[in-house]
């Protein structure tokens, strides 16, 4: 495995060109971290107001990942990397793929604070902000692994997801009491399951960048493998 | 805009190597169509050893995202490949991600397929059978777009997803009444629902592996923007 330095290459350019995409990257997932918490507040309050500002904002995150994608192409085309320079632009490429899906989950999740028949819903909505507020945290905390690039935190991260997942059918299991109980609260719970369904996906985004710096550090493709290889891998 | 030919190479290894990697995700997107069929043939019939089969063989799938993925990043390091190469293997390197996707949701389908509770959703199971394979119809033309390479065609089949679109909200409207006037079948419904949703998204998959497609052909990258604005860049 050779030492991955990101101060050995001879051209300082080239140097500037990955520490300013690593930037980006690491930008971009802040804007989404942010869209996140403020989907959760504007689902919690029903801020209608909010939840539309975070609607608008989606084309910035879009944007971002289009122009951080050309500017990866852009440096394969015209530096030639391998090695860990080339895995860098690969984990980012496929980092920002997700951190745009996460920005769209933001989108759901404020959608669902603007239905009004979600108005009657708020004690599924708790339940909700609290899963919320643990997927920020694995975001966060994601974010942080990718800015350090550090393969054991990503390791331990992904494999936490698991708690999120029971968080997750606990409350679909809540929610098909509720509607069970009160046949003319569907359509609102409905509402609150999909943006559950939102909450809980930004968790499995998290664990797909996990794998991303996983690969970036240790140059092997953990997707699909077990904890078992996995660790195997971040022991060599 | 430079003129693509797959033919130009000077080395003949590595058109060997463009067409082997072409030849192996359409091999990836072939598997993935029989399991998205046969998912759908063991939800409309119940069929449980068939629906263990297509999840059993989904570990087939992910084998070939793996090892596509890492022939990408080989070929990039190892030939340096510029423009309309470089393009491709781009568009090959997303489009696998989108096919392994679309064996997940095909799991999914047969996940529903196993649940007993689904036993006494028959009409429902009939309204989904017919917009999956609608999604079936759609995954295939998008295949034989790839194959030629044809961004007129990608260009019709991404506007296309929105009848798609259409068929999953007149199918949510109608789990919903259904689960209104009898509140016993909400658990059942609710797995016929996942299921629908799994449909659904293989249409937006196929929309995303139509935007790779016109981005090899046409340089341009088209996601996020107005079908105004492909029209344009589908011009040029």
């Amino acid at each position: 495995m050779e030492n991955i330095s990101l101060n050995k290459h001879i051209s300082g350019q080239f140097n500037a060109e990955l520490g300013d995409i690593r930037n980006r990257v690491l930008a971009m997932g802040g804007l989404v971290e942010r869209q996140l918490e403020q989907s959760l507040d504007a689902l919690a309050t029903l801020d209608a107001e909010l939840a539309s500002k975070i609607i608008e904002g989606d084309h910035k995150v879009n944007g971002m990942e289009v122009s951080i994608d050309e500017e990866c192409t852009r440096i394969i085309a015209k530096r030639q990397p391998a090695a860990s320079d080339l895995r860098l632009i690969i984990a980012i490429s496929k980092t920002i793929a997700d951190l745009e899906r996460i920005g769209d989950a933001t989108v759901r999740i404020a959608k669902a604070a603007l239905e009004k028949r979600t108005n009657n819903q708020q004690p599924l909505l708790v339940s909700i902000e609290s899963m919320g507020r643990h997927a920020t945290h694995t975001l966060h905390q994601t974010l942080d692994a990718l800015a350090r690039m550090d393969a054991d935190a990503a390791f331990e991260l992904h494999k936490s997801d698991a708690k999120l997942d029971a968080e997750y059918e606990g409350i679909i299991r809540q929610l098909m009491t509720y509607m069970m109980e009160d046949p003319r609260s569907i359509p609102g719970v409905l509402d609150v399951l999909w943006a559950a369904r939102a909450v809980e996906r930004v968790g499995d985004r998290c664990k797909n960048i996990c794998e991303y710096i996983i690969y970036y550090v240790k140059g092997k493709d953990v997707r699909h493998t077990s904890y078992e290889d996995m660790e195997k891998d971040l022991q060599e």
